[in-house]
């Protein structure tokens, strides 16, 4: 088994989760895709969590699904690996009820739920697990942040300009 | 194993499941009571469910759970056996999630959802599904509601009345 | 009257229907398809609870309504046949009001709610009801759950294939 | 059958329907108190909305109910006197189901809600029907908003005063 | 003024209104549209409320609005006539702010709210009003009714048959 | 008029109002308490906003109200002096229609809307409009959150050092 | 720094920012634009609250953010200038997260919430608070309103005659 | 810097993180317990923040914070340490808006958000991802599992138990 496991409950949801693969890859943490229906192949599932179990490999799984979104807390109620939930909308209850069922569980079984839809933080939160046992991972993490603070206040800059250049302020009233 | 198994997730749902074994007890319906948690123990419950599918004699199951509720869910995934969901409230989300996750599952795996702390409901929906093999049942179940009915319709005179008795009409404006 | 009796409270609804007569279909079962309006129909709607009724032969409905959704209690608060809601979304309010509608129902009179759209749901436990009394049935939605299962595994080998291959592991980091 | 009938589905909702027989009683309007349940006694109530159109005599129906809350479509589908409709709280779900279920009718057949345990508003609302076709109805309806407006006014004199008295206004700070 | 007059606050809400006016015209009411917002056109809205109190004339008022919607509150707030609000969607909240500000009016000032976009209803719940004084008008709306009950038996008959048609029965398991 | 209006719907939002009015005095500004009633003194609301206008004194009004709220926006409608809105729960719907009412106000006249129950952030935010023209005042707003910070500081000392009293570190696992 | 600061967290909020900048420009009020994120940007967000605070020139800060809009509440706790929250839509929960971020806010730091998307009305809140201290400006802001409303009785007109026109009255029912 | 830090966002939330705490020690994790209001006293947060960072010995930061809750967000965004948010309840949104807030970051600040007053499951999501390099503690979280299955389904026999003796099964009818 890989060090981060990404599992989706239905092959629908595999474009969304795409951003959370591509994170983990762009840091360079060994990750596999699977596939299984907590509800409609749970022996499967089960038989998967006891893989993960005995490689003791594992240090993430990140569990994607919709709807009643069962797949993170039946993976969390069989193994001790932190799992990251991410609810998927698009449905009539525009994912909050994955939201709910990923938040609300019994005491006892924590799921590590993010936003919905929100699959590269999910990916960024399996590599900030990670990073805590990793210390150049945790230095690659801290200058991607640096890069966002710097891209985001270049875009400012360029932001600020082009609305000024856009008008002119002779006319402005005196305050 | 019992004809109607009433489950529920922690010890601290029996007062609320309660209502269900009374009506179901009223009818004469062999039921069992357990309590076993989805995501505390979750081989427990599958070793349940085996000896639910391996006794072939449990007709319908209700499950009652709170929050994130798998228990129906992960029940209905591992027999054929209809099964009740019974959403219990109480919460910060005030049952709202637990009504979600039973009744939002993924298409092939259907929980029979009743309201929001409705036992009674789910208890009545066990013996209506049993009825529709045991005439006899169905036939007490039609007087059930025959007195439900009359019952109603005397409130509604002892209503009508004291209403009317409390408040003289004598001078009710002519319209 | 058929075995089982699909009902509709409007001709838009028959679409989302459709999913739950086809499953039923696959299983051989004998199903009726109907569309009467609770509140634009009411007489007509009794009539037809009451042909039900007489006919005996019925073993399951299942009531699509939209909006108030008032079509599955109605019917349920007139047979003792079971009543399984299915709930219609696409409306301002995405069929939450219909969600609560089914579910909410005061006690006595339970509707077994199935999820929003969710049409195949409400036919395969429709199936289950009638697989209590029927063992062949029972078998064959058990092979069915099996090919799910099956399925569900097969996808994962592909998935999981795919996205290595697509992945060359050379330069994974070492955690 | 009385001009202004109120009916609730069930007993414990009798205590807060009682400011909209109050305030039809201050306004001497002749008020019929029933409790009929639209799913325990369906036939009792067809028969007594087929009394109300017997008697042509019935204005405006009110029709109170909690949760799933079908009373007011069920009846105004058969009738065509305007019927108000009162949803309840005190729920799980708060009354928003109630309320959901009276508004969302579908086209045709309209129930004129009013808020949450908002019984005054009820009443008030049968008086203003009622008022379209009695003048001297209408003209004591204009008092009563005078006498709604003057008190609000002398209220708010008292409260400016005693806020006033409480606090030296001194020290206020030049701005 | 019109015996029924429908003002909507914004020119964007007109379409919506639109079958309350075609419904209106249909049972030949006498209507008036109008378009006044409560929030830009104060002022106006309080003139306009003023010449319907001065011409006693109207019998009813149906005011659309969408977002805050406060246009039916405040021309309760001025007039005894009977007003009816109807929440318009469509809005990031999908018209529940609407439906909301409708109800949840303060005790002493109703508004008769229907569903959110259900202008139909809006135009149905005025003619029921009227109808309470407009004996041949009740007859006429009876008419209506039936009308409607019949036609929804016929579609039932014709979907009825043409699933029957499409689907062989012959291999029907036996139950 | 004074310089701040405070102004509620109901006498019985006092109590709820009262950390507004405190603030408000604890930085000396002239602050005038109101209580009337959109929908039950619409004239009266009227002349009490042209009084404002009039006045040419009042810098900020906080309207206060709950359910549909529509005082902030019909006052918003008649002045130009920026209105702070203050959403009043305790309602069945918790005073999220409230919230809804004075936040999506239509195109063109805004209210300034602050959280459920907040009145000391609806003082607080008057300050903050009135420091914009007095400057001492904004030196005051200053000190003021330099102590807030400084005692949020004092209070992190203690509970740190007294969680860490309460329990001895000597058995901390080693990671 | 300008008069008025219009910040967003995103790039992608610059089209739904427009109106306020628009409005602002109509009114010729100095205003900047600038785009930095609370979350990715942090220490830059300070640097540039700093800027504000020490420019002594900002009279108003318009702060529009989605999801968890994190924004405005971050730049209120670093000044004592009026922050006005623009909540941004168009996410699963429909911007409902924004609402409630920008409003429930601690006590202490309020945030002049306005409605979800409504660009042009944080744009006039921020002109009337100017006003407050630019007699001129309220001045201009008065006419603005009267124009909003005479044209609002324009358009109202035109709808009138239109419906009119469209329809005879010929057969309109004596009532 | 202790190797998990607990930071709550107000003294009054200190109860409802006490079982996170608790289950911490009950491991022997180090823990320090700290109170600084994301809103309040930015600066503190951000110097803490800071030694955090560079004390490099914290692995896990539990974030409890209601209303707006900011604080995880904000400390998210200026560390790489993995940030648990623990929602607080008992608020008019019922802790909704906390739940939104810390789920529905923007891409790159994740947030791993537990369950709303779920604070036993926050610290059991820090134990969980500290094991990930502490081998002995992960066998311990193994038996804890464990010994949480043990006991239900011990409760399960003790329960089943009960009702069966409460309940002579004598006359229960056949089916």
């Amino acid at each position: 088994m890989e060090q981060v496991v990404v599992i989706m409950g239905s092959t629908s949801d595999a474009q969304k989760v795409e951003p959370a693969i591509q994170i983990l890859r762009e840091f360079n943490i060994e990750v596999g895709v699977y596939c299984i229906s907590a509800h409609r192949a749970p022996d499967g599932l089960k038989h998967f969590v006891k893989k993960i179990n005995d490689s003791g490999h594992t240090l993430v799984i990140i569990a994607a699904a919709g709807k009643s979104a069962a797949l993170p807390g039946v993976i969390a109620s069989g193994t001790v690996v932190p799992v990251i939930g991410l609810p998927l909308g698009g449905t009539p209850l525009s994912g909050k009820e994955a939201l709910y069922s990923m938040t609300e569980m019994p005491p006892g079984v924590p799921v590590a739920t993010v936003g919905i839809d929100a699959a590269k933080n999910a990916g960024l939160l399996a590599i900030r697990i990670i990073a805590t046992q990793v210390s150049d991972l945790a230095l690659e993490l801290e200058r991607y942040y640096e890069n966002l603070a710097k891209k985001s206040l270049e875009v400012n800059e360029q932001i600020h300009m082009q609305y000024a250049e856009n008008h002119s302020s002779d006319h402005f009233r005196k305050v």
